[in-house]
């Protein structure tokens, strides 16, 4: 039977990659701005310069209608009380959505309407699914104690804006409260 | 901690259900004039109408740059030599692309572009991911011994064309041959 390559891949659910997609890290020096508390930051980085989270991303076409989709896969830990998470984007085109699928490990997604700053947390562990709207801020963060790692599905023309959460950031942070995940003001 | 319902769901990876989504049932009945081997499909009515799939689908929200995605499950067994399969269709939106997730069970994908009717199989098991590109006409076959559940993601403004396929079917069709799925001209 003959296979076209193009429009077939496997993942890893606990490795945290897809054949043949090229591997992204994100380091601790990545994210600096991102954590609320900069103490601790500055303190970590001086200690190392660990991989927080991975991404692969495939990219089968292009276009009105195209899809793309990534895996990514983020480490467990704290800087302070903040839990590791993703840098977090908009999408350049805003009405693109997202379909997140747990894999493996226990975590959220932070989401933060665009206009309204409301903000939503939603679960993301194996067998859920998170939708991310159109013109929302989109986090995702690890409070267990192994990967967190996810599929998302997306519009081709999605494309990443991070520049906006560089600037402003979130308008609330996940932290642990005697041990259990909590969402407060930054 | 909120949890916002609309934007949340788990779904079961064996069950082929998704919490909260109505499931649709396509029986033996349905399917008239999708198999191949039209004495053979009316020996199996004479014997009962038996589900071979169910679909639930969730629209998290409309319009540009949204998305759905749907859970489906196809029983295991054959009508003659041809395998349990979906009717298959394009999407309405000719341009709408659609990423399917194996989640269980052993079965395939076949692609059929529309202008050039080039088919391709593809593979469907778990952790196995397929693209469906725009412009063509998908159907998928469980060639396992148990059933065989998936999830599709797609543009909110994809829709379903089935009129296509009920009028032109597929060129080929997947047969077990010695017991071994093989693909043949209809």
């Amino acid at each position: 039977m003959q296979i076209n390559p193009d429009l077939f891949t496997r993942f890893d659910p606990l490795g945290g990659t897809i054949e043949g997609a090229p591997q992204i890290e994100r380091r601790l020096s990545d994210m600096r701005g991102a954590f609320a508390d900069e103490d601790a930051f500055n303190a970590a980085l001086a200690q190392g310069d660990p991989v927080l989270y991975t991404l692969a991303a495939v990219a089968p076409a292009h276009g009105d209608g195209a899809l793309h989709y990534a895996i990514a896969q983020i480490a467990p830990g704290r800087i302070g009380a903040e839990y590791y998470m993703t840098k977090g984007h908009y999408h350049a085109w805003r009405p693109a959505a997202e379909v997140y699928i747990g894999l493996s490990g226990t975590g959220f997604m932070l989401l933060e309407e665009e206009e309204s700053h409301e903000s939503r947390l939603l679960p993301l562990t194996p067998n859920a699914i998170v939708y991310v709207p159109g013109h929302t801020a989109h986090r995702t963060i690890n409070t267990g104690e192994i990967p967190l790692t996810y599929l998302g599905i997306y519009p081709a023309a999605a494309g990443h804006d991070y520049g906006s959460i560089a600037t402003e950031n979130f308008r609330k942070i996940l932290v642990a409260v005697n041990g259990e995940p909590t969402l407060v003001d930054r």
